[in-house]
């Protein structure tokens, strides 16, 4: 990131006893901004309350948030901005403190447009596996280790993502990415009541698909499911859609279902949709 | 904590863009000084040591680190120390950086020794479970949210601890202690092949019990294994051993293998154990 603020104020630095270090104990967003405007902004603020509830964290104020990043993004085209929520600084111990100040953390690091990866790219399958809590599911929190082992098995920058299973050998999502198909005209997605985050960019593909009449199924996904997909794509906030054009070996061609919602998207504002 | 070192500088400071927070992506180990030493440090580095090669983190200078800690327990008769690795900054995502520089955290907290738990704690069961992932079982990784939140389910202060169980319906661990149950002189505790963390007093212990001969055997533990113990304890860096004196309702009475462990961790500096 190249500019940060820290509970409102310009700093790079944190207290090395708050337990967004410490534990883990805290959550995140990563949100697009795109000609100047965070993208999807209403949406992340949603899943944050909704990982402060889950985590017990108190919800931070969100004008106050869209203050800020106002003024960390003002005249910034093309970036990415993060947001994190800690519990703040306490005593040892993973005892949450009764009195709770969370750090309220905003970075912004300006980006340059990536080149068109709407044309696909390829995948694979990791080996370190995603567990399964639903305590801790569909939330973005700062504990985030599995995704950064399953990211450090391959170093090809010809693989742009790699998918995780659980240990029911169910494929959850990619590393960094939501994971779709689709097979006769239905849109699937896995279930993530058990593991992965609820991204935002998947909330807006499923928002897509039903407001174009596409059927959508939320269910367990097995590696064999994909063999037999028609095509397969994979979402997150600062990508929009990567449809896979080769997994494991195995080619794919991009779907008019995958085609429709790609443009619904773009529509919608994520011009890295733009086909 | 009173006092940090950071990269060998006093600050108690880290840079936002550490990889410990974003993603949790590190290990730890809180250590017991007592009569101005850092009990069983040997055996924390190798517990680092094995963490750092689980997660692809060089291993730290164990030489540096005794030092540094040597300057700031220096005075300090009873305090409890912390070794933070992290992976360091890098840019964003979780791909690791190829060039890792981890940073290297040492805080020390001047306690004061706690009324004597040897006559026994109260314990309950958490509901929110502990999640199965052998990449990351028996180390001491940053990634803690699920004790978090299992250490936040109860306010009460005679309540000295809860037990994990996972989605199996195994109990693991405590969320800050490690199990153990004797059963007709027997001692059984938790196997943490698929979670939990491996416990230095935990080692101790079944060093303890081998070398007195006492019969030990890791196996998954069920909440039907508890009932019927003979007794129960805790065990963790700090407190050294706790029995357990109830467990959901129900009474335990001290075996004699407990008292000959006790004694022998006694015996070895866990002056904690002085029953």
């Amino acid at each position: 990131m190249d500019r940060w603020l820290i509970n409102g104020v310009a700093s790079d630095s944190l207290p090395v006893a708050d337990r967004g270090l410490s534990y883990g104990d805290g959550l995140f967003e990563t949100i697009a901004v795109r000609a100047g405007q965070c993208r999807f902004l209403a949406a992340h603020f949603d899943r944050l309350a909704e990982g402060c509830d889950r985590l017990g964290i108190p919800a931070p104020d969100r004008q106050q948030i869209t203050d800020e990043l106002d003024q960390l993004v003002a005249g910034t085209e093309h970036a990415s901005a993060k947001i994190i929520i800690t519990r703040g600084t306490g005593p040892r111990g993973y005892q949450p403190p009764k009195l709770c100040q969370p750090t309220r953390i905003l970075g912004l690091q300006t980006t340059s447009p990536v080149p068109d990866a709407t044309c696909g790219v390829r995948v694979r399958y990791c080996e370190t596996s995603i567990s399964r809590n639903p305590a801790l599911a569909g939330i973005k929190t700062l504990n985030r280790l599995e995704q950064v082992l399953a990211r450090a098995e391959w170093d090809d920058a010809g693989i742009a993502e790699g998918l995780m299973l659980n240990d029911r050998r169910e494929v959850v999502c990619g590393t960094m990415s939501n994971l779709f198909f689709t097979h006769a005209g239905i849109l699937f997605t896995p279930d993530l009541s058990e593991s992965g985050v609820s991204g935002i960019m998947r909330k807006m593909t499923l928002q897509v698909a039903q407001s174009h009449g596409v059927e959508v199924r939320e269910l367990t996904v097995s590696k064999a499911d994909l063999e037999t997909a028609d095509d397969i794509f994979l979402s997150n906030a600062l990508i929009g859609v990567w449809p896979v054009i080769e997994l494991h070996g195995q080619k794919y061609q991009r779907s008019d279902v995958t085609k429709q919602i790609m443009q619904g998207l773009f529509d919608m504002g994520v011009i890295e949709c733009g086909i």
